[in-house]
């Protein structure tokens, strides 16, 4: 199947989704979270068709989320490790890892954030840096940026408009977010 | 080609993201937030093949983010809205929009988020919600959860030692995450 690229889309959720768009990809950048680094270590965490491995992690590589260093002389050996781009994503995965926790445990959590220090197991929200507010669909929304076209500006405050009514979703009530 | 599920698999980022796994699905998700529901809207906008959109909207449906909604009675015409379950994926977009503005937007933002109030652009972080603090691995780490098996348990113990490591990255240094 042919895939049109996002790469260069006017959006940079496209952009960025475009490096890791696909499950594997994701997968592959957790099992580096979690202290992977050897192609067969992957392989064997993941269930994942060698040739599958090779090409994810390939085009991880590519997109400079991830990086290959020589971990053995003789024999050469290359393993894969994140690199601040890729460690960089990590809040990405927290936020769907809070997602599927709220939504899709029904047995209980599976994993779960915690604090080094205390071991307390850590609840997460996005919040405004300036303040300290959680992000909620009521007090905020996606607006054009220095770098829009004007077709996406007129439309994007058409949309700051229509969405102002959702207030009621499941993250502004549990205040989660 | 055969897919893996990962619907059922032992990780809360895994469920999560095969229920959206693959870029299309994440476009359409942001086109809903932008205010789009009709199918027409979304095939415009996003320059999608009527086939793969159906796919697509058809998932998201199955997978509970989107709902059907009748538009017009005469004719019957339905049109495609976010549910609790897909509101609740904002953050993940968010922080994804975070993450492609820091490093794919060499032009400069293209959209960003805004304080509906005041109009000031807002910086994100991930913080606990307990304390306020930032999210980071020096501080942070993912531990098996209470319904984890045991294999994974002893998995994610000689992670929280290897990761204990990397403190140096971007986003610690950003102050963001």
């Amino acid at each position: 199947m042919l895939r049109k690229s996002h790469k260069n889309a006017p959006c940079p959720m496209a952009r960025g989704i475009e490096r890791v768009g696909d499950p594997w990809s994701i997968l592959i950048l957790r099992e580096a979270f979690y202290g992977s680094t050897r192609f067969d270590e992957f392989q064997k965490r993941l269930s994942i068709a060698p040739n599958m491995l090779t090409r994810r992690l390939n085009t991880l590589v590519e997109a400079g989320l991830m990086a290959r260093r020589q971990y053995s002389a003789h024999p050469p050996r290359d393993d894969y490790v994140l690199t601040d781009l890729g460690h960089d994503f990590r809040p990405v995965l927290l936020t769907l890892l809070e997602w599927g926790n709220r939504h899709f445990a029904p047995e209980g959590e599976i994993v779960r954030l915690v604090d080094r220090h205390s071991g307390r197991p850590v609840q997460v929200a996005l919040v405004d840096t300036a303040t300290g507010k959680p992000i909620t669909e009521a007090d905020h929304y996606i607006e054009a940026g220095p770098a829009a076209s004007a077709g996406l500006r007129a439309r994007l405050e058409q949309a700051a408009c229509a969405t102002q009514t959702h207030t009621g979703n499941t993250a502004s009530a549990t205040g989660a977010f």
